[in-house]
């Protein structure tokens, strides 16, 4: 069939299916029905963002409580009028908070909605609010307090997760398990210790939201549209009420600043990759070839003709979150690359990055924090797998430097012949006879079985940070301490 | 004041003003109130995707229409069957369309959705209707044919910017304006010639989007959960139906492959790409320093204060789509990095990337097209800013090539010179006598002066592609016959 | 020990190792040796492109040695000069290739280092090649011819990658293997399906890459500094000299032009996508856990200490790619974010990032190649892995809706309790009576035990694009015609 | 002409002017030359390091040099051997910092080359070098150390570029320029104070520097292959010996790190977006348009042609260096996403990246602190910009709530009158008459027309963080105290 008449037969279909109608529908929806009205539709639907930026809705009233007190502390405004907008500014949140209030778009933004509002109930002296004050302030504002809330959360969320980890770490201290690289055993360890290995990387994320929120805790509110007030205003007196450790130093700094988001994003994209690589760890422990754990249902799906099969689906949801926020992260960096001082629109696209990124990381630490707390180990697999494969020729050759005061490169030959000969004999490095290491070393003693066990392997190694079950316990009693 | 005490009245004062109160609640929503179900509220949350996937439905219905006519049609299902499907099916499109569908997160995403209230409607026949099907082939037949329909919306929003753009070259075909390098004046060339350097580019978008079709343009429906079916089915047959080439050729890559989805946010970032630059331009051309434009009132905002002032929001938000296309490039490449075959659960985080990617650039390109229509060219300005900066030595020193028969790097460093005394007398080169220009080279003559006018300079470069206004009406004229 | 006094030692012990001295002395380097002449060295530092330009004299000589003969041709130079500079060109070329040639970062970039020679072979002629000419439109020119080359090389390498699969497909048509969702077993597909899968993959990024070079394929030649030119220069004849279909149609365009890298690119990074896709694969099916296949000593890397350990560091460096051409893509694309037109220099950052981005994207594919043509099934093994797991279980569920005209849904359900009692009583769906199923389900006959063997199930999955070895023998025959 | 002849001609052709050939021998060079030898020649180009990693030689010694004298100090080796071996390192060392160490690509790494080297020069001691370590840790610690000095670089680089700003403030803390918002002019400010903002930007550089330095300094030398060591290491003297304040404490977790490099890279990318705007504000100050700086000879591109012209080379590089080095971001990110532990090889792919991104960053910091050095303001064009345009509409809002103690909203409303009035009458708010004045508004005074010059209102915004000159004086003070 001619492939004109094939298109004109299938588009004939898809209209009688409905989707090429939902199409054109859709279509109208954006060019001819919502934009039908013409550029002005079009305006209104890329520019403004009360769509998303109503989540600054009570970082954006306890700003202005905070600014209209100061006002009336500094004489700016009358104490009747201050008390007057925060009464208003109460009734305001609370009708956001019940779901009561009615957002428009034609007002743009988070504050213009709530200074409407504030007008309708308080009148007259909703107009002083906005003195010695500008929407690049309080923008910068609402989205810095937002931003830290999350540091705040993030660092919940981390110590939850730290203490899931702990907890098996606790359970499974002299649990032994192959120890990986390449994802080929390479030397026993402790299930302890390769969970104490995560705690380490959440503790490190933990610190890095610590420092990005001690850096953005400066108050940008007084730093009016660009260059200061000349209204004599008190920076320190709104900065503290409103929890900063200072106000900002420079005003055109202030409001072209989102380093803020930006190191946020830069933290969780971190913490993300962490999440990432315990993810695929238990997706290919679950494996039927692995078998080192068993995912809880919770964090499963099954297959209701395959009952025995069992999909790690949030642990691979969670694999994929670092896409999510580390999108975020060069978007918003490929916003502000180049902008000249101050204030460009280019920077509202900030806030759904950080929005989203902020929402995936929070939900992500959470889902990782049931799946570990849920988490069941395969002791008999784990330790079925640590025993193959030599994982103990590391240890032989330490022996032999050791006892026999080789040195390390000859050790590591001596060694290799032993391995050798085993694998062609078909057994482990355990089951050679002691005449035979002898034939391939003639120093080689008895005492060398001592060190080829597995369990013998990681009790022995006890160098600080080795995995050695008494660290494990010692560490994971320093961690609980700290926590 | 100590700041552990400055703290806790910051603290009290937050709780006071609300902001604590509400983060305290939205993290309860999150950890204690959504997730105070524990586990599965998390899970819930992490897994389903209803939430943005029911941007599918009329893709699914079609989809699922056309399987069920096939089945019928090869005798797998019975007619009447079909025919109870077909019907139940339409009346769930009605009801999606008309907002009276109730979708549920329980049954996890839009397949679940519709087939459940298929089955209310219609009783058993439903049952049939997942006969040599999968949710991994429905699902990557759904998300293809949206994507399939964002390529056709693109081309359609590409030939009306591009349009748009031809109006204007029309229009300013001989208008001169100064053609920049590195944003310093470099040689004279005509607005006409500018706004084609766009045409150039969007026409590439256009291709690239028109390729990407074609090669996404293959029926996944039918590969099942991964390894095709014994089922006697006809997979030629569905393709037509939906408009697709043909079936697609391996049921394991079928159900694997995202390819069509990275190649659009490819080609969408490189449109985003140019629309930045342009963006740019209208930015810079705005600002008081420049006044080469005049953007329209309706894709400006101005300032109750500063009625004078016109700010360039659309073109700013403009400029950093490209961020936001970009970042879910990255975010999707990440997610797709290092999976094995097949389906991976990962890969449910590629919807929401590539509807945000296409939603933007759609409306990216509509703003775009409705600023180019509405731009007024400040034709003075734009005149007299080619006539500075000596724009035309290029021009002289081609005239000493061609009327001297000087070699280039000669003809360089007279004009050199030439400019050099211009500049030191504060006068345009058209200023200089001629007794002046002999004394710096002998054989130059009164024609030179003919060389020395932007006007006679963009006339003069009609090599093909140059920017002479005869140039220009050429490419004009082709450019509309095509489209 | 105080931390203050713990440092000064440290400090003291690391001068003492050289660390210190060597890290000051790069330093000085840096700051103080070369940049001690002070501005002038950091700006030829930052400025001067010679050090990675000259990967484009080739293509900088091909050009001019167009360029020159046009120019004779139109008569705009002498053809004694025209020869003049081609014999000279050659020789320079000679040089170059021969290693001879010596680079000056005084003269900045390949273009000036090349002219400046051939001034010192042929003296006065040099002087003339640069007409209706600039280094704007040489750039364009030369990168492109690059870049195009690189499709090409691309190409070649996709190509015999899928030759590779293709013998491995060919060899292994009916080779059961456990086909994966999720990395849970799913149902049985054969080694050959799997291999043709990444060859629909490869054969896309082939694809994309002709598309690419055919997109590219307009000569920049003739745009001269951005406006074109007032010489009656000849821009198809160094159009079709030069391999290029046709001159490109804007000069404004042509020299602010870099889709042709973005995307190439793209496609780099989609194909990058794949190579980590099947290396991960590679990576774990290595693994002691699943043993599907040997990789050979050449691509596998040994331990001296542990003889049977086999790395598979070039599959996961190939994992990697993906990581550095993404990085590339994002890298070219923040370059080119808002830049106006015409040429800025920011665009000099364009050539390393593709540079790298291609070397390793075709070294990716050789590797891959090597590594696909020495890979080893374990047939043994894939096929012990295919039968677990109730792997046929969807075979049966199509058996009941075939053979009884069960509803899918229902037939799932029946299935789902075959599967269960056979969990229960630790046996294979095979392994149950027909008593057994009969109970479940009354109708069930003899004939079902037909469809339980994995290698029964590959053989039914017939369906156009199913894993049936018939099919895989027919796609590898159209393959191999196609190539 | 048929295009297949075409393409025939210009193959010819381009084998004629040998870019062709050139193209086909650098094709050998990578298939058929280097790779003739076939896979082998594939694999080692793939696989060794030594190409890049030779940057770690002096880290490598130090390291080496630490361990030798701990392994004797605990009684681990005999002290004369780790003479021998301290001996040798120093040799070694000397020998690669003259340049006439040979690199060996077969020995893979710089860790393997220099332990050659040490066998060479002192024979049977080297072999016990590398007791109770492994290549593992000592490419982290190598590494590690290496990126350490990258960020006290990066620190030294952000002093000085801080200073150079602050004496740009100090020079100018009272001359007066237009504050932008969306590139239009919104309000006068003081040059010092524009210079300071970046002090701001910089400075958190510096911090988020100092912070990652901190984390990252732990030593990982002692946890071995990945499990620690049953040798009786102490890892807390070298740990100190190499200036860290302590050792990592989980060995698993540190071979499997990489935070330290990605929190670099992280930081680098926030540092060079703040470059690139900077930059941008530069390019867009030194256009004919604007004319507000001039950019010294040392940093601009002339033309020989175009003698006036200064084209702001350098500014442009740096707007272009985010670019690159959030490519490097992007790209480690995406190689270290789902790997799991412990050391994978496609973790070699971190150390070109973060290489070229630390290269590029020291050299952007020392090109923008000459640059800063370097410019000169143009203080009547910048005067005459701010004065233009009703800039100062806000004071006179704030001098009605002020003076006249109307509302805000109000007073904004009678200023939006009085400029339209003015810019009916083709003046400036000053210019207009009292009686013009309180015909908008009956109560305003004579006392107005102190707040509309520039240098007023300038003077008037004192508040902390603003623009006044005592502000700026008093911010440059404090900053200079603290360097």
């Amino acid at each position: 069939m001619p492939s004109g008449r094939r298109r004109r037969i299938a588009v004939a279909q898809l209209r009688c299916y409905g989707v090429l109608a939902m199409d054109k529908k859709s279509a109208n929806t954006m060019w001819g029905g919502r934009f039908s009205a013409g550029p002005d539709a079009i305006m209104e639907a890329i520019n403004a963002s009360i769509g998303f930026d109503k989540r600054l809705a009570s970082q954006d009233i306890a700003g202005s409580r905070a600014h209209a007190a100061m006002l009336a502390a500094t004489g700016i405004i009358k104490a009747e009028d201050a008390a007057a907008i925060d009464t208003g500014l109460v009734q305001v949140l609370e009708e956001i908070e019940a779901g009561t209030f009615t957002f428009s778009t034609a007002l743009e933004d988070i504050h213009m909605n709530v200074e409407a509002r504030l007008s309708e109930i308080i009148g007259a002296p909703a107009g002083r609010l906005h003195t010695a004050r500008s929407r690049n302030d309080q923008v910068a504002l609402d989205f810095r307090m937002w931003v830290r809330a999350q540091c705040d959360a993030a660092i919940s969320g981390l110590d939850a997760l730290i203490s899931a980890f702990l907890a098996q770490a606790e359970a499974g201290a002299d649990w032994v398990m192959p120890g990986f690289t390449h994802l080929q055993t390479a030397q026993p360890v402790t299930w302890g210790h390769h969970m104490l290995a995560y705690v380490e990387m959440f503790a490190r994320d933990r610190s890095r939201f610590e420092d990005a929120r001690a850096r953005m805790n400066e108050c940008p509110l007084g730093a009016a549209a660009l260059a200061g007030t000349s209204f004599p205003i008190d920076r320190h007196m709104t900065a503290q009420a409103l929890g900063f450790d200072r106000p900002t130093s420079n005003s055109l700094d202030t409001v072209s600043d989102r380093d803020f988001a930006l190191e946020f994003l830069g933290a969780a994209s971190i913490c993300a990759m962490h999440l990432s690589r315990f993810a695929e760890e238990l997706v290919i422990w679950s494996s039927a070839q692995f078998r080192f754990v068993r995912m809880s249902d919770r964090f499963s799906t099954g297959s209701s003709i395959m009952p025995q099969k069992r999909n790690p689906d949030a642990a691979e949801l969670l694999r994929a979150k670092l896409g999510r926020i580390l999108g975020a992260t060069v978007a918003l960096f490929t916003v502000m690359k180049g902008l000249p001082l101050t204030y460009s629109k280019d920077m509202q696209e900030d806030k759904e990055q950080v929005f989203d990124a902020a929402d995936n990381l929070i939900l992500g630490l959470a889902a990782m924090e049931g799946m570990v707390r849920d988490l069941t180990a395969n002791r008999a697999a784990l330790e079925a797998a640590a025993s193959s494969g030599f994982s103990t020729a590391t240890d032989l050759a330490d022996w032999l430097v050791r006892a026999l005061n080789l040195p390390f490169r000859e050790a590591h030959h001596v060694t290799g012949a032993l391995v050798k000969l085993a694998e062609d004999k078909g057994c482990d490095l355990a089951d050679l006879s002691l005449d035979e290491m002898q034939k391939i070393h003639g120093e080689i003693t008895q005492a060398v079985y001592s060190v080829l066990g597995v369990q013998n392997s990681v009790a022995s190694r006890t160098s600080y940070g080795g995995t050695a079950p008494e660290n494990v316990r010692a560490q994971v009693a320093r961690w609980k301490e700290g926590l």
